[in-house]
């Protein structure tokens, strides 16, 4: 199975990651971590594996009322929380890639039909937003 | 499937974030990303939904080798990073829990050869830091 939804984007990568940003908060989610795995990279590894994988943000994205029924059904699932939302574009590409987690793939864990009912709603939410960025959710409309 | 690997320890909540710090760093991960799930709830839900939650963060490991050879392999495998250790106790318990995720869940996601490797990997680094905190690993052998 793919474990993401995936859509690509005519923007650059910058203008990209400020646009999920508030399509992310347009559904609900706050943004409680970020990666800049570009920068941790470069400073770990130097600059060759910094090129190599290119501008990369991981967005870790969280709907406080969804992750608090998620964790009093099960406790565990903080493992795999929050919900990341990858901002991606590699230095030969002419489009950016913005990739969120499939929240099916917690359901598919866990078995639990709490985590279910909770996934379902942060899939809807995550589709929402990016059919807005793609251009044919309702800022489009507009 | 289990999709975490779970210890539980005779210490305090604080204390036992502090040693699962130590015991990641042991094992080459830093802390990119760390989030206080109860600090999170009590400012967005307030305290019902904080004391719920009870004593209870996030922490976001990552070894940069690892991921450098996950994301060359899999660019979308950003989506399942870091790998996340959870810290949590409730209000009425007597030990604190650490859960380390099990990378072997990527494994089941992806099904890429390479993915399977640098699993392997992080999954022999995550189990280590576990042994140590539970007492069985090299530190209780000093």
């Amino acid at each position: 199975m793919s474990y993401t939804h995936t859509i690509t984007v005519p923007l650059d990568w910058a203008e990209a990651v400020e646009r999920t940003r508030e399509a992310l908060a347009g559904q609900g989610f706050g943004i409680l971590t970020e990666i800049n795995v570009r920068a941790t990279f470069e400073k770990k590894l130097g600059t060759g594996a910094a090129d190599a994988v290119g501008d990369y943000v991981i967005l870790g994205a969280c709907n406080p009322e969804l992750a608090s029924k998620a964790l009093a059904a099960e406790p565990d699932l903080g493992a795999l929380l929050p919900c990341n939302v990858v901002v991606r574009r590699g230095t030969d590409e002419a489009v950016t890639t913005i990739q969120a987690i499939d929240p099916q793939t917690m359901v598919q864990l866990s078995g639990s039909p709490a985590v279910r009912e909770v996934a379902d709603d942060a899939d809807t939410r995550l589709r929402a937003a990016l059919a807005e960025l793609n251009g044919t959710g309702p800022s489009s409309a507009q």
